[in-house]
């Protein structure tokens, strides 16, 4: 925690910056630096990303006066030395916390924070958005800086917004925030580009050289103007390293330190005289001033807690279980071993993931694009055309990059991809950019779509293995959570077939994916507490759906509950009611539970869940609310001995956390 | 028509062409080009590209095997060359009708088509994903090739592929068909770069000229030999003009003329030679070979059937009737005049929507941000930050792309963009690519969002006006189709309400949109020929739904039927049964009309709405099952004098279209 009497603590928005020494500057810098290794130390947040651009957020907000002029940083998770210094230093231990600070920018903490970005690439488009709409708005002389990482520049809208910008000579500025590296190392063309540009002089050395050599070249021909006009351009392009920026309109400059505060004012201020859009490209070291995480960066992009201590680092918290996450990973690196027309595609997820294994086994059947996830797909289909079997394992919430492309590429040509959807559901303390809401809702309404969800860890593997050997794409989707295996008779997976956990006829709950443990614990409650027999479904999939045994259910049973984390427009539950309708069933007695019409916000997971009543708690609450509506008369609390005791109790008990190692 | 003598009737497949003489192949050439004025003169179809790709579809057909190597055309509207050569000639005269070819690549008509490829841009991608999966699939000699337009090559995607292909250097031909315009003039700084490519004299030209220079230049200095390799990259990168590309790791190629067959032969055999992936600037002309296209190929892009006579070209159709449109486009042409602060973005759709009239009276106000829907939106985000009240319009199809920015660029922040969803249901010959099935299915998923849909022509300004009013995001779709007026006591829009056209109880059709009209026409005939009272409902809003008065309806009437021109997954109705089911309210007399989960073929609009039952005639029939499920017993024909006449028959009578000029 900040000294009371440090610079930090007088810092209260930046316009108590402009006063400072550069020798108190300093100090600042080595303040911030050291507030966000104690705070962000204490849990897993955003770590290396933060340390780096410490003096570049000191420098943007002593040049620039954003309480008029515009700022969006790409992605916000390097926000931290930005909210040390506009009034939120105190705050900053509550980050990514119910009711603490966000850790992504956030307009509703500050007006310095302007757009919500969890998603990269954007910044460039909306930061030109700002300069346009502040001169629409009578208010010209705005200035506009995007701030962008190198992982999130071969974004295809990164590109869209640099030609439109660099076309139209529109005021801008964007600092390409060069960490070398994404959060998995760099892939592509831009990627090599950058690695020449880094290892050039930088632009002043080169200029002067250039100065003194040009007029030695001889001048030979008719076109000796243009000649020379074109060399100049081109020297300077070489000696620059921009020239992919230079074409698409933009002037540049660098690479300059960022590090070092005199040199980015000095580029800062020099922009300011540019006309047209400039990129400045910034050379920052990630985990700058900590040790650790400059040795690993990867490990350190978002570390889990962890204290300084004499010896070294000591982690404060470890996580023990597997989750779906690896048990996907697990399954997928079998699928590559025992077929090598298996590739798996990933959007510079290979960490998020846990795909490494599969990139070191299987190198010829591993691609990561970066974050391109549109092309992703595209290329998923190409594959899936030439007879590969492309598995696209991508975030939930990611995937809605390639929207388009899952419909034209995959869905209109009915191509057999696999699409694994992680974190599908609530993600915890990254919040509203990150959760995967929307993915059952906007899957199932492409034809030729397979949407199923496994409902525990014995889901897995069948699933995946059905999933490849099935001719038509199908989504995969499952959450940011640990494993839970669900005791039953297996059923093998059988498309639009569900598997009946218990079957009881107080109430039926519907559960769809990974909800399913939660279903079964409820079901427990709701016998053991209240008296209901109430029985459960494991959907396995959304489309097609089962239209038999959830008809059945609905035929059957006193009350009918539909449990899905995501988004009740138009999700599964409205699947349920669909079908019910077309089936001719009533549904009055049907419920459905899920994610709310409205965008929840960071806090642990588990809270998260009960915030939206889909914990054992909100589920058993919202059944009794339905038994009421549907006559029954649930006991408030009856000792489990008065009822019969069933499988499902034994099931409910038996929902266990799978051994870690276990796969 | 071929002439049984032509050649171009002897080729059957690509096959054909390998024993042609140069001579031959120049009248083949002739003979296509002018199959293709005859048999595209007949109807509205792609034109002018298609006259530009003759040469450079033969010239690619003559050096691959494409039984075993890949081609992607992007988009596939310039495919009828292709078409004519991979042995359909004979049917190109069906193309884009019923049961006839379709305008763009169909897999389902010849193995030579790979995919349907009606949004621009995935073309790189799917042709590397091609070539990485015949890798897979053990085919490594199967080469891939991508040819894309100049206008597609600002799409992001594009980016992101050549960004991977050059990274990884695979070996990947990506054709840039520059025909020097999209179908909106080209904007961005890549268009410029265009513009400097196809000023200099060609690759080859430069690298002799280069070559003689290169051992003049003095050299100095330490690093002599670097300098040197700088210099020479530079140089060459500047006389190729395609540093873009080089700087990607492409080679670049051109540009060269798209026109001579030989000079394309001999560069396409050069490039398989080539280690890596090689970018071929061709250059063509779009309507080469018939002079009124080469004049005015905008124009000409999809230009109304036409026929050559000795004075000139006779239109043989003229588009009489206004559309929604032109009605939108007239709406934000008034919304302009009114208010400095309107803009209105779109992405290369200037002429489909018909907005030239405010380029022209607005140009400060008007953004084309060529095809970029996902930087459209995410721009369209920072200037409503900024005050601005922007209105991105776009076809429902193309606003997919920018799926993942609708969510974290408006929704999550509830910026104040309003959406135009130009083509919104199906679009007649153009067909499944292009059809806007989705967007009430995905707009109301996401929070903040309001979904909105006029009835009719009417309801078109005063509902852009609440739309421009409202402080959140707002979704407006219409079809591509010509305006209605449904007569009746108009009412105010306001937020969430539907508005009563007719209230019966016999039945009660909900309409979202314009599907009004054939609503409305449905009950005038349910009850002149079957003696069923139906009434009406505009429900105007999809989200927030006016759950009142539709709830009203469905406890009042015997049966309810929802309309809506999008699909029924998660739709209009869906969300229909959503809240029917919260509010406790029966479903089972509720019927929906929509479109089907399959994909609806290229036909006639009229003919594509008779299939799916969205017709009069469909709805009516739909209506009675309806009926006869609840117990009414409609009559087989009634006349209309037996049934007391309501305000509804004259409504029905007086569904009329406007009058042209009527804005």
């Amino acid at each position: 925690m900040q000294s009371p009497d440090s610079i930090l603590s007088r810092i209260a928005s930046p316009a108590d910056l402009k006063g400072l020494t550069d020798e108190q500057l300093e100090r600042l810098a080595d303040e911030m630096r050291s507030e966000l290794i104690d705070v962000v130390g204490r849990r897993a947040a955003h770590f290396a990303s933060n340390l780096g651009v410490v003096e570049l957020a000191l420098a943007l907000h002593l040049t620039f006066d954003f309480s008029r002029d515009r700022l969006i940083w790409d992605t916000g998770h390097q926000i931290y030395p930005h909210k040390l210094i506009t009034g939120r230093a105190a705050r900053l231990h509550t980050i990514r916390t119910k009711g603490g600070l966000m850790g992504y920018p956030n307009p509703a903490e500050s007006p310095y924070d302007l757009f919500m970005t969890g998603h990269a690439g954007c910044a460039p488009s909306t930061a030109l958005g700002l300069k346009l709409g502040d001169e629409l708005a009578g208010r010209p002389d705005a200035r506009s800086v995007a701030v962008i990482g190198d992982g999130a520049f071969p974004s295809g809208i990164v590109f869209e917004a640099l030609n439109h910008a660099g076309g139209a000579a529109s005021k801008l500025l964007v600092v390409l925030n060069d960490n070398k590296m994404s959060i998995c190392p760099p892939v592509g063309g831009f990627a090599n580009a950058m690695d020449r540009a880094r290892m050039s002089p930088t632009y002043s050395d080169w200029n002067k050289r250039l100065k003194s050599l040009l007029p030695t070249i001889p001048l030979v021909g008719e076109a000796a103007d243009r000649w020379l006009r074109q060399v100049k351009d081109a020297l300077k392009a070489t000696f620059q390293n921009g020239m992919l920026f230079e074409e698409l309109g933009f002037t540049y400059l660098g690479p300059i330190d960022g590090h070092d505060l005199k040199a980015l004012r000095s580029y800062l201020e020099k922009v300011q005289t540019m006309p047209g859009p400039v990129l400045l490209h910034v050379l920052t070291n990630k985990g700058h001033g900590f040790e650790p995480a400059v040795k690993d960066p990867v490990k350190f992009h978002a570390p889990n807690p962890f204290k300084r201590v004499a010896g070294g680092l000591v982690p404060l918290k470890v996580a023990s279980r597997q989750t779906y996450t690896d048990a996907v990973a697990a399954a997928l690196h079998d699928a590559c071993g025992r077929d090598p027309k298996v590739a798996v595609l990933t959007a510079a997820m290979c960490e998020g993931n846990k795909l490494q294994k599969i990139r070191e086994s299987f190198p010829g059947q591993f691609f990561d694009v970066g974050i391109c996830e549109g092309h992703a797909v595209a290329l998923a289909a190409g594959m899936a055309k030439a007879g590969a079997k492309p598995v696209v394992d991508v975030y939930s919430t990611f995937l809605q990059r390639s929207f388009d492309q899952i419909f034209q590429e995959v869905a209109l040509q009915n191509q057999p991809v696999v699409f694994c959807l992680d974190r599908a559901g609530l993600v915890g303390a990254d919040g509203p950019t990150h959760h995967g809401c929307f993915d059952l809702a906007y899957m199932r309404i492409f034809p030729n779509m397979v949407v199923a969800a496994p409902g525990d860890h014995l889901d897995v593997a069948p699933m995946l293995d059905f999933a490849l050997g099935y001719d038509g794409p199908v989504s995969l989707r499952y959450p940011r959570a640990n494993l839970e295996v669900v005791e039953r008779d297996l059923q093998p997976i059988e498309l639009g077939r569900a598997e009946v956990i218990e079957w009881e006829t107080d109430g039926m709950i519907i559960a769809c994916g990974a909800v399913l443990g939660a279903c079964v614990r409820a079901a427990g409650v709701l016998r053991e507490r209240h008296g209901l027999n109430v029985g459960v479904v494991n959907a396995r999939f959304v489309k097609p759906l089962d239209g038999a045994t959830i008809g059945k259910a609905i035929e059957e049973a006193a009350f009918v509950l539909t449990v899905e984390e995501g988004c009740l427009n138009g999700g599964f539950g409205s699947a349920v009611l669909e079908a019910a309708n077309e089936a001719g069933l009533p549904t009055r007695h049907v419920g459905r539970a899920g994610l709310p019409d409205r965008f929840v916000l960071h806090a642990e997971r588990d809270e998260q869940l009960a915030e939206v009543g889909l914990d054992v708690e909100g589920l058993v609450a919202r059944a009794l609310e339905l038994a009421r509506a549907v006559g029954l008369e649930p006991a408030e609390a009856v000792p489990a001995a008065l009822n019969g005791r069933s499988r499902l109790e034994a099931g409910a008990a038996a929902v266990v956390a799978a051994a870690p190692g276990e796969n």
